[in-house]
């Protein structure tokens, strides 16, 4: 590469797309650590990108209707840092520039979203940035169409190198995007040809180009080091009708010894090496020192969007007060104060009613409820909507011609589902709720960890969740995923018992601000056993006692789902030979950890025998088996352990031993 | 769909196809379950390509070279099901037809490996087959390369649906699969146009045909009811030097009231269109009825391979006994004998030697003296081979000119990879570990299940485990990846200590042949803590002392991997105090559970305060934490208890006080 034509080329621009790789190559010296390559590679496409054409305003970062920019591959962290920085993002300073990758800094080995102002996404695992930028587009394109032009109009930009895509998420997310003609996502691909084992075409000879035009892209292919070109391919992606991907060709950590080779996507930490790519680039500079007037340039740059967002401000407050006061809401995640009351009412009429139903049939009935005075949800099933239950009456389909649609057919996509989810939570203004098999968390995994990593609310509506999906058989029958759920940090793992505790879960998931859920529902019909009306919602307090022994308690029964009922079975069973035993239902073990102890022993005393039941593996469960302090009771698990076997799901039930008559003989066993 | 045209134009064949569709129809019927709509439509393609290509023999259906058949739309079972019967497998008789989704039939609901010959991988979760059969494709490469084209020379076929082409997986195979010319891998994409929510075009639109040519692949399409049309494209896709796609124009539920919609995807049970469409077959036979000609012709079909099975033995029989041997045993999964010497060996030096290292870097130890002994072993990695140390010296890169090459670099293609990974061990003949780091286990998460409940011993090795993996932050550092691991019945999970564990680690890894492992590896160096060597495996036992305590037995510290070297510096400082501390590593809970109760409490007896020590939640460990019986001991815990962060790993280790002092100070505070 001629770093001297590029530098003589385009003087003014050079210098602003040196301070990006200088920067980088300081950092990762600093931090020993790193990967320096692709912002050195990229650091003239997000140069004209931030000077030319994205929306934003460093000194207003939450300006919602500000393009968004989305790193996915995000091990290029320090292109991020450097533009934030740079542009004038208050608290990304040189400080922690120079603390990257250290202990407390706000610049983390990878982007991390809640870190800083302008890290639109928690990006590192690849793929994940690009599916998430789908989910950041459709959500626009639905407030766009809820608001109107005046307060949304803006573009989703994406850097995508070569490994996110590899991965498989990243064609679900193209096939959304072209299918959906998500005109406003522009997708910058670092086409560098280098991965960390080598040549990309060690591992792949994909056509890139053909490859994104068979599923409805535009694809424009540039010299990603010719700013014109760079220019020139915006301008043309943001008039298209169709999603753009512009493939740009460049030199992973360009002008150094390094260049175009698979050392140097990591950190290039030779100081001697170092020094020369700086000679090159004509920066005689020391580290993280910027000039001054290349410093103020990209601080204009900050600023460019300074009158646009004033104007966006003064539209938003000629709307009317409650357009003003709902787009507030749902930009901050409030639920509306009408939900408690729907919740309510509903939980009394299905305690009077009693009806027998599945619980997905049950989360169905709560949005039926919900959805129509919270218009920010937006429902979605991976091709399972019948089996789901996630489309209310009043969702038409989000469609090309109808951008008000609330309801996603995301096709056999549970990945790209969970991280579309995601982008939308993150955008803000829409509440993601979407389902599948409780088997196939599995894989949605990756995005789902996201979400709890990130702390966004998306709702992952879990249903089939034990071998009550019947004749499937074990391929389709999860054992291990409540555990996988519960494992999870900060994932609240609801496993409702009836309907009513299903429209408690619910509730929390839809009030939540900082934590995803899992609802895990079942396939078959379970009878109401809230059937005393509370306005309480006790599935806020994780577990209680739902109903508890008449004579002596000899007996603690813990379950949860589909199993209280058969637990509350087992004590009819031991009630009637004198054996007092308690029942509790424990929908979700993460809100009953958080209560205080004192609660926890109230509802788990020591003293019975304890038998927990529950239609999955233990794994898990010894937490709840032993007592909170002293002496061990005996105690006694009824599930699986082994994976299912295909039949209906009353045989299976028989023949796996979960039924009331195996807890009653099993508590008698331990009494 | 002009039936009767069918019917004339190609009697014999529309006979035998029929069968397929009747017993499909009937089979469903009884069950009141299942899916009708894709055996029906496919099966026209079935039937050509059995008839007139596949490569098998029903009496041999060990055959070691023969062509494997893969119903990657999982769902399509009884297309499946009705071939091995209608074809002579002796395991598929009428009456498991007739039991199709019952309990203990063979027929389950999505086709299981193991339940019945002919079934070559497990399916049902989309997009697994096509992935598997890149594996299948890629061993069939590799064997053929090593034995010769007397021995191994056969196809890989699969039919495909929508769903497992909108999997994100399909892709990674897709791309695989094209970088490799793996031109005996044919596909047949059942292009119907349906899925459970409707047309597919409600979530897709991608152009199936340039998306498969974008990455290499020959595609051919057809009317996929046309005989004539299905063997000629069969023929030309044979002699291809790509992998072929065959796009088959298709009506799902052919013939049905419900054909082309996607209610004709379900189980179609109304008994009045079911007789409907039996007449418009023209097959006026009852319930589970063949006629004897159409039985007659389909075993003529299943003996078809008869000579060619013959002609292979005899060329088996003509190769010398050591490569007879050889075959048979890499077939047979059985380690060489020479294993246990090399891994003992390896144990005496290290134990000598004493290294200081991680045991990612341990792992590649022992693969430096495994591989050269075990021709079988296929390794690989996710883009991290320097990272995940699976590459021995003797290993030359699997490449369109290399097929006897035996390490893969498989692309940022986590989960693909270890789909086709499953497919080579279902292959036989194989061998196959892949590495990438622990955390993306998420990405990998379906395929791993799929090879625990399939029982093939696939070998995960998952490096940086832990916080220790430093600077790339929360994104990359696994804290549940143990537990979700551990949590998936049949997986042993393995986290040595030390290079010695590693070895024994391996050891029963590469011995395994129902059980699929995963190792977790470090990315930082540890000591060597087994100095005395032993022969025996102790890591067999799951768990075991490794150091007791020198007066009175006060403490027990458990500890796995590179915490078990925290817990020996605990040790010392309680010792120092007087404190009698036994230290357990638990390399594998898994095979410690399986130890019998007088072993486990050896082990672990009452009395002693716990504290169990790892990198990791907690979530799990309560099992242990607690005593077998009776009398509840005081334990505590030192661990993650949330994600992690981005800092070097000692200072992580330091923040999030999992430190000799941390575990020290809490044994005190337990006594």
């Amino acid at each position: 590469m001629d770093i001297a034509a590029l530098r003589s080329a385009h003087p003014d621009h050079w210098k602003k797309a040196t301070a990006i790789r200088a920067l980088t190559l300081d950092a990762v010296h600093a931090a020993n650590s790193g990967h320096s390559g692709m912002p050195m590679g990229m650091a003239d496409v997000a140069t004209v990108l931030f000077e030319k054409h994205l929306k934003f305003h460093a000194a207003s970062p939450d300006w919602p209707d500000r393009d968004r920019f989305i790193l996915s591959a995000g091990h290029g962290s320090m292109l991020l840092y450097s533009l934030l920085h740079l542009t004038g993002y208050a608290d990304m300073t040189l400080d922690q520039i120079r603390n990257f990758r250290q202990w407390g800094a706000i610049t983390a080995g990878h982007p991390e979203y809640g870190h800083a102002k302008g890290i639109e996404t928690t990006t590192g695992p690849l793929g994940q940035g690009i599916s998430n930028a789908v989910g950041f587009a459709m959500a626009e394109e639905m407030l766009r169409a809820r608001f109107g032009r005046k307060l949304v109009d803006h573009y989703t930009y994406v850097i995508a190198g070569d490994g996110c895509l590899m991965e498989g998420v990243s064609q679900e997310a193209i096939g959304l995007a072209g299918r959906h003609a998500l005109s406003k996502l522009i997708v910058f691909w670092d086409n560098n040809n280098i991965t960390i084992d080598g040549t990309v075409d060690l591992a792949d000879r994909t056509d890139q180009v053909k490859r994104f035009r068979a599923s409805g892209w535009q694809v424009l292919e540039i010299d990603g080091h010719d700013p014109e070109a760079i220019d020139a391919a915006i301008t043309t992606a943001k008039s298209s009708r169709k999603p753009t991907m512009i493939a740009c060709k460049t030199h992973i950590a360009l002008g150094h010894a390094a260049q175009d080779t698979s050392k140097g996507h990591g950190a290039l930490t030779d100081a001697g090496q170092l020094a020369a790519a700086k000679e090159a680039y004509g920066w005689p500079y020391g580290p993280f020192e910027i000039p001054a007037d290349v410093k103020s340039a990209w601080e204009a740059i900050g600023a460019r969007g300074a009158a646009e967002h004033d104007a966006w401000t003064a539209r938003l407050g000629e709307a009317s007060q409650s357009r003003q006061k709902e787009f507030a809401r749902i930009f901050a995640g409030e639920a509306p104060k009408a939900l408690s009351a729907r919740i309510k009412a509903l939980k009394k009429q299905i305690s009077e009613e009693k009806p027998s139903v599945a619980t997905r049939k049950s989360s169905e009935m709560v949005l039926e409820v919900v959805n129509p005075i919270m218009p920010e949800t937006v429902g979605g099933s991976a091709d399972l909507s019948g089996s789901n239950n996630t489309r209310s009456g009043d969702m038409s389909v989000f469609d090309v011609d109808n951008r008000k649609g609330r309801y996603v057919h995301w096709g056999i996509r549970e990945h790209g589902m969970a991280a579309a989810m995601n982008g939308m939570a993150l955008h803000g203004g829409i509440r993601p709720y979407g389902g599948t098999f409780m088997c196939f968390t599995d894989y949605a995994r990756p995005a789902m960890r996201l979400a709890a990593l990130m702390k966004v609310p998306s709702v992952f509506v879990m249903t089939h969740d034990s071998i009550g999906l019947g004749e499937d058989g074990p391929t389709h029958q999860p054992v291990e995923h409540l555990a996988i759920s519960r494992a999870t940090p900060n994932t609240w793992v609801f496993r409702p018992c009836d309907t009513v505790e299903t429209a408690e879960a619910w509730e929390l998931a839809l009030r939540s601000t900082q934590t995803p859920s899992v609802l895990s529902l079942t396939r078959q019909n379970v009878p109401t056993l809230r059937t005393e009306h509370k306005t309480a919602n006790l599935t806020a307090r994780g577990a209680y006692v739902l109903t508890d022994a008449t004579g002596k308690r000899q007996a603690l029964l813990m379950a949860t789902g589909s199993e209280v009922a058969i637990a509350m079975q087992a004590r009819d069973l031991l009630e009637a030979e004198g054996i007092g035993t308690r029942v509790v239902s424990m929908p979700c073990w993460e809100l009953f950890e958080e209560q205080d102890e004192a609660y926890r022993k109230r509802v788990l005393p020591g003293g019975p025998v304890r038998v927990a039941v529950e239609a999955a593996i233990r794994f898990g469960w010894d937490r709840w088996l032993y007592g909170e302090r002293g002496k061990r009771e005996k105690s006694g698990f009824i599930g699986m352990h082994d994976f299912g076997a295909s039949a209906p799901a009353e045989v299976l039930y028989e023949k796996f031993g979960i039924t009331p008559q195996a807890v009653a003989d099993k508590v008698k066993s331990l009494l």
